[in-house]
This record gives structure tokens, sequence and C-alpha cells, in this order.
């Protein structure tokens, strides 16, 4: 597939999650073990602070991650992630930039950034990495 | 404090988070390091096939150990979590039992089982780890 | 395999470990989705406060992780691992005990914890978890 | 201070732990923020495939990170760190290299990437992320 027809195939995907569709969260680009999404600030995405809730960040980034390994191996299921919390996540809109760092057979690495968009620019607010397992392997 | 009154206060705090009021998340029962947490289903839960979200089971569990947490060592904010997907998260209601390894000064170790609800009775969807800092300490 | 089966294969296995001889470490006992290993302190385990060093540690829970993988999977790999030093790693002797939390086709779960041996008695000084692929599935 | 008064003051630091001696580990290169360390292969370090074990990809890893955190926040403990071991831990000789990803008061982030020197050249067979806690700030 080219970069087009993984956008197009990973925007269709995504709007068949609820929890996507509910976080107004889109596919920016996408290219071989490579995604970018954004979604923009929601009232509701608060933790007792005002940030964005842990739940907010994991779910962005395991999303992120998920993509970009599906443009290598197709469908994935995430089977582990973890998460690093470095700034309060703060930001008008939230940006995740998510690569492969190796796709075996059994299992997907990934990892990927999260950056909030402020008013002086975006400014880095988690890291984590999602192990993902390809549904045909897992299947076997 | 007793169960009770960390119980009140936790129900309290609980309401000041948008995320989980949205989520529907209640506090069931709190004694000295441990909390168990619920949450109905909710259709926006979804991922694509369907189950609950990373993202929920995340928030889900990050919320459970930080409750924990707080009976120990007062209001704490989570910088690193990992979760193990180890079954698909359905259920028609959550549970999560969380409960603190370790409280040191700077550092808070907490270890967290979520279930779901189904026919079939309770059934272990995730488990996870939360590692919190405690306000003060951030501040110092 | 009934539990004096696996102790005496785990026992075997382990000595072609060269690490695992290295360290002195040995097989205490072993049951259906469970082990529990040991070791003496050494000179060469410390980091430079002189406490074992966290390699130490994460080898130590990695191999006691395998073992319980190995009773219910058969040959496994370590992919991932995550480990918490949540006391100085002091003792004259190390225990670890492991337990498989979820053992799928293509993943096993598994979860440690690893105890020094002080004049106290056992005291917890570190958690880790560690995810398997079993050789099979790896190699399907 | 400047890479190298960093340097010296790292290599010296690693003549401390005994581990670090006698994995033969040695510090490459340092700048504010990132470390890079070696260390020739030697058979002690071998699992029962003959790969390096995993809790020596982890103590190396753990190790680099240690030193890259050192450069900006000074003495540190390790509290939390995962490793993905994402193909056989085989080489002549293994470098990690690590960067500090966010220094905070009571906790540094930081990550690597671990390969091996083979006859292809740098082989990536592991990444891991390490959180570390400032001895000033736990002592605080």
């Amino acid at each position: 597939m080219n970069p087009a027809e993984h956008l197009a195939r990973l925007q269709s995907l995504n709007q068949t999650a609820a929890f996507n569709r509910w976080c107004g969260l889109e596919v920016v680009s996408v290219e071989e073990g490579r995604a970018t999404i954004a979604m923009p600030w929601r009232e509701e995405f608060g933790q007792y602070a005002g940030f964005a809730h842990a739940g907010i960040v994991g779910g962005f980034i395991d999303t992120a991650c998920g993509y970009a390994a599906t443009t290598v191996s197709g469908p994935v299921l995430a089977s582990h992630y973890a998460i690093n919390c470095v700034r309060p996540a703060v930001g008008r809109r939230f940006i995740a930039r998510a690569r492969v760092v190796k796709a075996g057979r059994s299992q997907v690495f990934t990892a990927c950034e999260m950056f909030g968009e402020t008013d002086k620019g975006e400014v880095l607010v988690a890291t984590g990495e999602v192990l993902l397992v390809p549904v045909a392997a897992n299947a076997a």
C-alpha cells in the first residue's frame, strides 16, 4: 500500500472505534511504519487537577502505536503498553507520533511521543511504548 | 483516617475529575493502602473490535492505583504506568482492585487487577502497575 | 508433568545457562505455573553503592518468570520485562517467586517478587513482570 | 562540567561498581544528557540458547541510562526500568546509547538503545527506558 492508501484505510478504521470517535481523534498522516494522530482538548478529558487524564494519554498513545503497527503487520491487538507522564498533559490539541521499532512475526514493538499544542508551541507531555500482536499470529 | 473517612474523601475527590464522572466511575471501598473501584460498561468505551479501549483500561487502573496510594501518601501524581491486556476487556461492569506495594518518600509503587463482570462471573482482563509521586515530594 | 519432573527438568535447563551458573542460581521448587529460585550474594553483583546491580535483579526476576512460564507453555523467550526496584537489593541470599498470570497461545504474562534474606527475615526488594513468547508460537 | 569532565567522572564512577568491572563495561563518550557505553562479549553472559541473558541486557541499559541521567541530575538511583528484547542479544561487543528524555526535580526519565556488533555491522538488539530518582530528592 502507498501512504495515501494507508491513510484512507486507517481513517476508515478509526471511525469504527467508538472511543476514538468520542475523543475526536483523527489520523493526520501515515507512512510505512509511522503514524501521526491528533485530537482537540475536550472538557471530559480532565483528571482532578484539570490535565488530561492518564487514561486519555494512554489511549491516545496506544492508538497511534497501533496504527503505525498496522501499516507493517496488518490488524493488531495491544498486549502491553507503558506510559511515561513527563509533564502535565495540557494543550488545546494533542498530537502523537508513533513508529515501529521492530516488527516480528508474533510481536510488534512500537514507540511514541505525545505533544500538547500550547502558546509556546508543541510541548512533549508523554512518551510510551506499546507491544502489539498481529491478529494473524494470535489466531495461528 | 479510618476506612469510612478515606472512602468519603475519595468519593468526593472522584467527583472532581471530569473523566471519571464521564466514565461513571465510583469508589466502592477503601482501606489503608487499598482501593476498589467500579464502572458500568458504556458504548463509547469501545475500540474497533468492541472491547473496552486500552485507554479506558489504563485510565481505570491508573485511577484505582492513585486512590490506593492516596490513602497512604496523600495527593499523588502518576509518573509511569504499565498495562497488561491479558484478555479482551468485556463486561457489563468493570472492577479494579489496587494496592500499594511500597510507599517511599519520593515514590509510591502500586499494582492492580481489573476484572470484567460477565455471565461467567468476574474475569481478569488486565493487570497494571503505576508509579506515583507524592505532590509534596514533587514540590520539595 | 508432575512437580518433581518439572523441577528436575528446570534444574537441568538451569545448568545450560552460563549466566545462571555464574550467578550460583538454583531452582528451589516448581509447580504448574509457579517457580521459586534462589542465589547467594556474591561480590561481583554490586553496583556503585554496594547493592545488587539492577541487571542482577532483572536477570533473576526474568529467570524466575521464564521458569514459571515453561511449566505451562514449554520453551519460551522473554520479549519484554519491567522491574520495580522498591528497596536497595541487599541480602546474604536472594529468593524470587514467580507465577503465570495468563498463558495464551502467543504470549505468556508472568509476575514475580524478589526478596533479600537479611537478619530481619525476608525483605521485598523488587517486583517485576515478564512477557514471554512460546518458542513454538515464534516459529509458527 | 564539560564533556571531558563528565567522561572522566563517569569512568571513575564506573570502576566503583563491581558488576560493571566484571562485565568489562567501559564509558565511551558522554555529553550533557547523553552517554554511550560498551562491553565485549564474555562467555558467562549467556542464557540457555547462548545469547546474552536478559539480565545482562537490562543491567547494561540501566547503566547507560544512569550515566546519562547523572550528567544532568548528579547521583541517581534507578527505581523502575523496562526492557524490550527485540532480537537475540548477540555480538562480539555491545554498545548502548542513552539519553535523558526529561529531567525533573524528583524523577529523571531516560531512554536507551542497545546494539550488538556483528559481521553485518551494528544490530539493534534491545530498547529500554529507565526512571531514576536523584539521590538528593530521595533524601529530601
